[in-house]
């Protein structure tokens, strides 16, 4: 269940909810998934309503987000032009992004209450791997 | 940052919260912590208030438990005896549990709101390795 429509080598990746009479299931990551690159560190982020984190660009890290409560909009842009690709997911869209390294990443919080994303990374967090831009090196919409 | 209380080999291991104004960050699992043993699966589950899922036995799993919203009180047992030993964890006890295989596991929900458990498991979910046993086995309190 990919969505082939996304650059840059990012995947989409529908995930199953299971319900449950006294919690629902939610899929996030086997290691048998072809977007599995290794198992570094998993890590929550959070972002606020309007708010917009980035630019981040990972050299080493792939990126397996899932954003399991709110709505999410990612912004992928892959350097070599000023064009940037968004695409949102969450609770009403819910799936995987996995992103290459070499591709720069902001992200803006959509729902007003918790944007709650899981980062199941390849490798643990690293300040060398990756490189900071300023939010208005590239615009998002 | 070990909790040495906890019977039949848990861990509790106590997490980072990171505060960022656009949206905190959360640590759960790196693959250098001692209580990592390998990746086989991440899933998200939920229980609702009042409700208590289980029981139910990994052979092979080790569990990684990180309740990023509301509270979730865990059951163990290791059933040599009917005692349970319970602990709760969740956004205001901020940490990790790790079980190994061989423990009677059943879980409640206390939050009022959302109550989320990340699992990050060490295998893969495979419905022959588990055993299931009625709420009834052992009586939680």
């Amino acid at each position: 269940m990919k969505d082939s429509d996304l650059p840059y080598g990012i995947e989409f990746t529908r995930l199953k909810k299971i319900s449950h009479p006294k919690g629902d299931i939610f899929h996030a990551l086997k290691a048998s998934d072809t977007s599995f690159k290794g198992f570094g560190e998993a890590y929550f982020t959070t972002v606020n309503v309007g708010e917009t984190k980035g630019w981040k660009l990972h050299q080493k890290m792939v990126l397996n987000l899932v954003a399991i409560l709110g709505e999410v909009k990612f912004h992928f842009c892959n350097g070599n032009s000023e064009e940037v690709y968004s695409f949102s997911i969450g609770s009403d869209n819910y799936g995987r992004l996995t992103v290459p390294a070499g591709i720069w990443v902001a992200f803006s919080g959509v729902g007003k209450d918790i944007n709650l994303v899981l980062n199941l990374a390849s490798i643990e967090h690293d300040p060398n791997e990756s490189i900071n831009a300023p939010l208005e090196r590239f615009s998002v919409n």
